[in-house]
């Protein structure tokens, strides 16, 4: 696996696997990586000539007092699964290298960017597109790969890709779970044992919805207010939305018909997660 | 010349063109050429394989009261200037694929875009990097050619491009001038003969400010004031801004050494229109 710690050198290093016409697949994460990680660098695997991974905890993608800082980071680690999966390139920009002095450009996807976890996180998803036009540019991929647990980030690329014409596919890899229900994220190990115990309620009040909608209900507030019935339960978990959206303009849906999003924001402690089922009513 | 209409069509075209190695150059214009225009496209052919140039009255570039709707367009004799430079290929996208229903996506330089120009035309400069950035996407040029009348513009897409890593070199080319310095721009097609006759006092304007600076003054307000008096002496031109600027950063110059940048923007009746010099002061 080639260490790639320069724009310029990854620039060349894809620039020659094109000339080549090779496939390139990327798979753009943060690091402290899960099996949900590993289940994109394997899709990437089928379907690319060349997997690059890049790993690089993006400062402009986190609010001032959100958790930059503590993000977890275990690059030794990383490497050693990333290698023994058989990924071609790992990709570590600087964050001096990738917003040097006087940089100023930001990619705003406007709508999609302001709802949801956009609301309590203001500027976050514009920090996303903009450090992913960024990987798009240096590294040309033909397909780029992200989990569906961060639902209206891989909305919020896709309609960034539509609108910019970028030349990149992308594919979104359903949500993998632990034992319990709860989604894997890197945030998961900053939770307590107790309150990863608890943890797994997030993933029972998604599921609480889906069956009020399998059960017939189609009134949005009554589901929302049955599911999250179960969170007001516990002290310990601070609900920051529940809702149920429409799976591509992530607009608040009143009457369920069709595909949905049920999306859901809370914090455990000081640990803010984020899950969503998507369910077909029809 | 081939005429492209879709954004499919352009980007298989281009493609085809990388496959075979040819360098691309890309003049993007909004159209109602005139001999800046022109010298684009010669710089064009001297440095590509393949010159496209892009004809496109990009809508999100103005401001409400703006002259969109007036915007000067005569396709037939573009098309024919155009082909007789010997170009490639012409590109004349609809707005409807640019900007199709739920478009929400803009790319902001934001330092640069609020400064000179920006303060008068609020989301214009946004307008303009959104609609390079698609270019950029569709057609991969390998050079993409701008005029330095439009300084501020030039600026702009030269920081978006460093900042989101776009591998596109950008060739800002001198202003070419009427013969009593007026700076071509298709909108001085909106100029009464009269107003035409009045429109040279600003180039006099910067020449004025450029022989302060030669005759020894370093004081940008004593530059700035004598230069404009000349402005002030004519009811029908309302000055936007007269300003000494860094090359580099825009930022108003209060002592000049070096490289200064003499920007001005005014109104002649309906009019708008701008220019600048460069200087070394040095």
């Amino acid at each position: 696996m080639r260490e790639i710690k320069t724009v310029g050198e990854m620039y060349s290093f894809s620039r020659r696997a094109k000339i080549h016409s090779k496939k390139i697949g990327l798979v753009p994460t943060m690091g402290a990586l899960h099996e949900g990680h590993l289940s994109l660098v394997a899709e990437a695997k089928k379907r690319s000539d060349i997997v690059v991974v890049s790993i690089f905890v993006n400062p402009i993608q986190f609010g001032e007092n959100e958790d930059f800082s503590r993000y977890p980071r275990d690059l030794k680690r990383d490497k050693k699964l990333l290698q023994s999966m058989g990924v071609d390139a790992l990709f570590l920009p600087q964050s001096r290298e990738m917003y040097p002095e006087g940089f100023e450009t930001l990619v705003e996807v406007k709508g999609l960017s302001e709802k949801l976890c956009g609301r309590s996180r203001p500027g976050h998803f514009s920090g996303v597109t903009t450090v992913v036009i960024k990987l798009f540019n240096i590294l040309s991929p033909d397909c780029a790969f992200f989990g569906e647990k961060d639902y209206q980030q891989q909305a919020v690329i896709k309609q960034m890709v539509k609108d910019l014409n970028l030349p990149v596919e992308i594919a979104a890899l359903p949500t993998v779970r632990e034992y319990d229900g709860l989604a894997l994220s890197s945030r998961n190990s900053y939770l307590t044992p107790e309150e990863r115990k608890k943890a797994a309620m997030l993933y029972q009040t998604l599921t609480l919805a889906q069956d009020e909608i399998k059960k017939g209900e189609r009134d949005a507030r009554k589901i929302v207010s049955r599911a999250q019935s179960l969170l007001f339960s516990e002290p310990s978990i601070r609900l920051d939305y529940l809702q149920l959206v429409d799976p591509q303009s992530l607009e608040e849906v009143k009457k369920v018909k069709g595909r949905v999003v049920i999306a859901l924001a809370a914090s455990i402690g000081k640990t803010r997660l984020i899950d969503n089922l998507t369910i077909n009513a029809d």
